[in-house]
This record gives C-alpha cells, sequence and structure tokens, in this order.
C-alpha cells in the first residue's frame, strides 16, 4: 500500500476520518459479481456484524447497507416508516437535525422542530410536554451533532419518550456517533439508528449503514401508503438484506463489493476487541483533548460537559483569528481540521474529529501532533492565552 | 497490487466488469477530505471528462456524480424531471424498462409501457402513434437492457420524438450501454443518460453517473411541486456539482473520494484514446463472439442483428442443458457468467458481459478463454451442435 498510503497529512475532520491500512487495501478489492457466493459470504457476515455493533440480538432486528451516504438514511427513515400528513418530532442539535427535517417534509410528513441553544440540546422537560400536546409518529435525535459536537442522550430519551408517548417510534442519526458512542440498542429500546461508513466505522465514505428495530419494522409493514421512494424503499431492500445474511444471493440493485468488503475488515477490526474498550478509549482521548483546548483558553461550542461528545470537538476560534489564516496554518504542519458548518456561527468555530485509528491505533501520533500544531498555529496567528 | 487481484476467476457478467489494477489501486487512496483542494479539484475534473465521454460540448449540460448505483439514476429522472400525474412513456426491452416504469409510479408518474416481443424492441410506427395520442412529459428508453441484451436505436428514437411530440424529453438507460455503445449527447438531441460507474466505464459498483440537457435542466426548474425525493433531488445536488466542477468545496451529503478517484482514473484511460476507436473495437468482439455462439448452434435471445448491443450477449442455452450444470462448470475453467434476469426465460439462458479491459486490453484474453471455456463446458453437458 505504499503508493497510495504515503506521507500526507492527518485528515482529521470530523469525517471522513483516517483509515486503516488494511481497510484501503480492502477498497482494491478484485472484481467479484455482487451475487457469487464469494461476496454473498462477505456482505451476509457483514451484515450480521452490524447487530454486533450496534447491540442487538433480537432477530427481528433489521440491518441495511446501500450505496449512498449518511443522508440516504433519512430518507431511508422519512420514506418508510412515517406517512404523508403525520406528525415527527424533529430533535435539532445543529445543522443536520434541521436537514433531517428538511427530508421528513420532502416525502410530506410534518416535522415539528425542538432546538436546544448553539451548543446546548432541548430538554427532557420539554421533549415531554411536546409529546404530551400531539400525537407523534416518531421523534429524531441527531446522535452527535457534527456541525456543532453536541452530544445527546440517547438512553434517556428513549426512556422519556416511553414514559408519555409509548408508541413514538425513536429514531437516532447516529452518522457521527455510531462505533465511538456507546449505543445499546436493544436494551435501550431504540427503533432505528442510522449511520454512514466513513466516520468512527473507519471504511471509506459510500455507504449508509442502519439498523431498524423490529417495531419499526412492523411500523413499515402496516403503511397505508407505499414506500415514498424507490432507491431507499425498505419494499425492495428488505428481503435483500435478509436473503444476503442467510447467505442467499439477491438482486434490486447492485451493490459495491470493493466498498462493502472494506466495511468488512473495518467491523472485524472493531468486533476483535470489546466494545467497551473502544468507547473508554475515545472518552479518554475526547477528555484529553476538551482539557488540552481549555487550557489553551479556548471556549469549546457544546457548552456543558455532559452534552460535549467523544467524536469531535467544535472550538471557537479566539476574538480576532480567522478560520481562512488558521486551517491553512495547521494545513502546513500535517493536520487537516474542518472549518465551521453551523450557518449561525459558521464563521466563529473550527472542527477537530478524533474518532477510529487516530484514537485507538497507538502506533499513530495524530492527535498528539494536532494538538502541538493548534497551539502553534494559533500562536503564529498572534494568539496568546489572556 | 498482488495480493488484492491475484489470481481470480474472469468476471463476465454484465456488470460489475473486470478492473484495470490502476483503477483498482486508486480506491484505496488515502483519506481526504470532501471540501478539500485536492479532492475538489479531482472530483471537478471528473465531472468535466464526463462531458467529453457524452460527447457534450453544450455548456448547459449538467453532470452529476451521486454515491448509489444504476437504480439511483431512474430515481433522478422520477422525482425531479416529471410531476405527480403526468404521463411517461417507457419503452421496455426487458426486466430494467419494467423496474424504471415501477420507480416513476413511486413518484406518482404514469408510466404507459410500450413493450417489444421477448429479445426485440418497440417498433417506430407504435412509439409515433402512441406520442400522437397522449402528451408524454418524458420518454424512457433502456439503451442496452442487462437482462435480453437488446440494444435500442436512440438516434432514431430522438428523431421520431421531435417529429411527433418535440417537448417530450428523451431518457436513456444507458447503464450497460454508456462507454460501449456510441452516445453522442449533444448532436442525437437527448435529454438525459443515467448509468452506473460498474459496466463499460470500468469503475467499481457505488456511483450513479448521469448527463442532463439545458433543456431538462430547464424542465427541472420549472417544476410546479418541490422535488419528490431528497437524496436524489436535483435541487440539493445541482449547485455542489457546479461548485465542484468550478473547483470550489460544497457540501450536501459526503461524496466518496476514493470511488471517484478510481472513476477519475478510468475516465482518464478510456479518454486518452479516440471514443470511436472504443466503440469500435466494442462492435468487433461482439461480433466475434455473436459468431461463436450461433457457429456452436446456439441462439441469441436479442433476436435481430440490429436489436443486439456490443456490451453484453444472452445467449439460450440448448435443450437439456441446465444452468445449474453450466455456470458451475465454466467457473471451474475461470469464466464467470451470469444467469438469466428477464423473468419469463429466466432459467433458459445465460449473459455474457464483454466490456471494458476484457475487449480493450490486449494483454488479457479473457474473451477467447470464455469461448473455449463454454464451448467444453457444453460438451461436457452433453450438447453436440445439432
Amino acid at each position: 500500500m505504499m503508493s497510495t498510503q504515503a506521507a500526507h497529512p492527518a485528515l482529521l475532520i470530523p469525517g471522513p476520518i483516517e483509515f486503516d491500512d488494511a481497510v484501503l487495501q480492502s477498497m482494491s478489492h478484485f472484481s467479484e459479481s455482487h451475487v457469487g457466493p464469494g461476496f454473498v459470504a462477505t456482505f451476509g457476515e457483514t451484515l450480521s456484524m452490524l447487530r454486533q455493533l450496534f447491540q442487538t440480538t433480537d432477530p427481528a432486528s433489521q440491518p441495511f447497507i446501500l450505496s449512498g451516504s449518511g443522508t440516504l438514511g433519512w430518507d431511508l427513515v422519512s420514506a418508510n416508516l412515517i406517512e404523508p400528513g403525520e406528525d415527527a418530532l424533529v430533535l435539532s442539535t445543529g445543522y443536520f437535525g434541521d436537514s433531517f427535517a428538511d427530508c421528513l417534509t420532502t416525502y410530506g410528513a410534518k416535522p415539528t422542530k425542538l432546538e436546544g441553544p448553539i451548543g446546548g440540546r432541548p430538554q427532557f422537560p420539554e421533549i415531554e410536554k411536546a409529546l404530551s400536546e400531539k400525537k407523534y409518529k416518531l421523534v429524531t435525535v441527531t446522535h452527535v451533532d457534527t456541525s456543532t459536537g453536541v452530544v445527546s442522550d440517547l438512553k434517556g430519551l428513549v426512556q422519556a419518550v416511553k414514559k408519555v408517548s409509548p408508541e413514538t417510534l425513536v429514531i437516532a442519526d447516529g452518522v457521527c456517533s455510531v462505533a465511538c458512542e456507546e449505543i445499546a440498542f436493544d436494551d435501550w429500546g431504540l427503533d432505528g439508528v442510522i449511520t454512514a461508513s466513513q466516520k468512527a466505522i473507519g471504511c471509506p465514505a459510500g455507504l449508509s449503514i442502519s439498523m431498524f428495530s423490529g417495531r419499526a419494522m412492523e411500523t413499515f409493514k402496516n403503511r397505508k401508503s407505499p414506500p415514498a421512494s424507490y432507491f431507499a424503499s425498505m419494499k425492495n431492500w428488505t428481503p435483500i438484506m435478509q436473503n444476503y445474511e442467510a447467505k442467499k444471493p439477491s438482486y434490486f440493485a447492485t451493490p459495491s463489493p470493493q466498498l462493502v468488503h472494506a466495511l468488512n475488515t473495518a467491523l472485524k477490526q472493531i468486533l476483535a476487541r470489546p466494545l467497551s474498550e473502544r468507547f473508554q478509549k475515545h472518552k479518554e482521548v475526547s477528555d484529553k483533548i476538551k482539557k488540552a483546548i481549555t487550557d489553551l483558553g479556548l471556549k469549546i461550542v457544546a457548552t456543558k460537559p455532559e452534552d460535549q461528545s467523544h467524536a469531535m470537538t467544535a472550538i471557537y476560534l479566539p476574538e480576532g483569528v480567522q478560520i481562512a489564516d488558521v486551517l491553512p496554518k495547521l494545513g502546513s504542519k500535517g493536520v487537516i481540521f474542518a472549518g465551521g458548518l453551523h450557518k449561525a456561527i459558521a464563521t466563529k468555530y473550527i472542527r477537530f474529529g478524533h474518532m477510529g485509528v487516530s484514537v485507538t491505533d497507538p502506533n499513530r501520533n495524530d492527535v498528539d501532533k494536532a494538538l502541538d500544531a493548534l497551539k502553534t498555529s494559533l500562536a503564529e496567528c498572534g494568539y496568546t492565552k489572556a
């Protein structure tokens, strides 16, 4: 892999992340038939491994792996689990909650948005109040909003929903959380988690990955109207996923054998160690990063410690320091951070992703290098801690 | 690339096809930001190369590259270029025409299907008659139907439509034709061609690739209703594609840098030689294959020579020879063909794809090996030419 993985800057944006060599090597697997026994076995095994990753042993849970991106997961939810005219409660902690609401609207659902303050999240009393005032088919929540780094309390949310409106499905956008923040799908009683390949799972972008509960699948089966999407139709894909997992060839649309091989490799690496150890490691490294950033005198966008994700850190720039100055300075030191994304504060902050091999691989020095580069770059921009 | 591309059977199904080593190597490109200057330049160049591949110089033409599959192209057409209640004329030459009609129905359009006999295609007089009887927003045609190997006459079709119903958009499903059958987008007056990466373009599966005319884009802009899909919305994607092509970063949903790198490599290989030479080579090899198959006493599903595509050959098995016998015998000789897909004749035929490097790379012996393996395998099944 020398030529492709050769010296390159450390990609520390909140996805795509740095990928392991073996995962990238799987991307160049020789061409296989999408319905041949070799690939069918690989795809089936990959679907089964998702059950372990999401910590679900309920056989009624249904995994999906589709060519697409994290965004396609919103279509999967909006076109299959809710019908035109039905209400959805959208808990928004940034850009991605707002966009999920747009997607629901596209397919005819009626989203009601509950927004936290910038850097915060809607609180349980207001969520419970909203749920008691109207009948919601589903609640959506962004587990970690990639625009703000705010993490939501999924376990507490499901408990709140079950208390006030037990029929309401709870759907989490786990694009920036799956494989770095704990998700106990069965124990917590989640109905759906959608995610993508290129963040903490550590496989190149190009796959929409999701898990739905037996209850969510029943809700789909009981629809009065047909699914509102063709490419993202659970009617078209459910038998395909079930057949592949049973190691039987099946066809609706051609999957990407190379991406599925890479996902297979990434999941095997993740599942080779206890998940609890992985979550703990992400927490430790995140805590260290947050302390270093606070020690530098910088403010974190996610205000309260309990709202701060372990996947990434959104950092306000000091007064007078511009994104257009600091990102190139970081780049010249071999570190790539992302600019702001939340519309209201986009020019005022930068984002540091700390997921996957950059956190778990002891042979990498990505995080320390990034913290050093940040300190030096800010100094070069004229910043000194007050 | 030794480890990944090592000895493996020749994949001669009608997609995914065999991939060139350099293309597969691009799949394992190190991780890049989807909005960083390196990847933005690669994506922009790739979009521009699509204009050459489709032979369009009209700046109003709009290319799209989305994570997905060929099927997603149907959603792109059905959710953006036609509105609920409007009529579409679907010319069907097999499985894929039927499925395009299902996709149109999902988004509220009203497809009217014109089907050819199995192995044939609807004729111009009946197409013109249909167009004169009702106002159709668009006509769809499968350029090469992967289930039958029937090729349609795109140039003649556009002429017929322009004569009878000039406002009607002509949309071709080029999944099994782009980069092996000629498509002169501007000269012929096409309004849309949708395709995928894993067939004659020669890049692993995972991308929906398409080109729409200025007229199609105007039709989209003049919609009365909003786009009926979120992930496949031209409203969401058009500015992103235009920004990338202008080498400006832009974000709606995360693209797959690795797949786009591989597509970039594949397109550079294709465009390094005149396209006419590439089409001619596919024709020559296809003619040779069809002659060999006829010489063996076998029947081709596409009945008339002018209906036979140069991308693939669907071959009826001789009386008494079973798919379940012949495919494993081919496999043991290092050749993978596909089984039947057209529901009415699925158990009676096999499919031989002859696209891309298996046809154009003089260092490969895939086609001759396949013809030898077919002859020997049929003999082992007890078949002798009558």
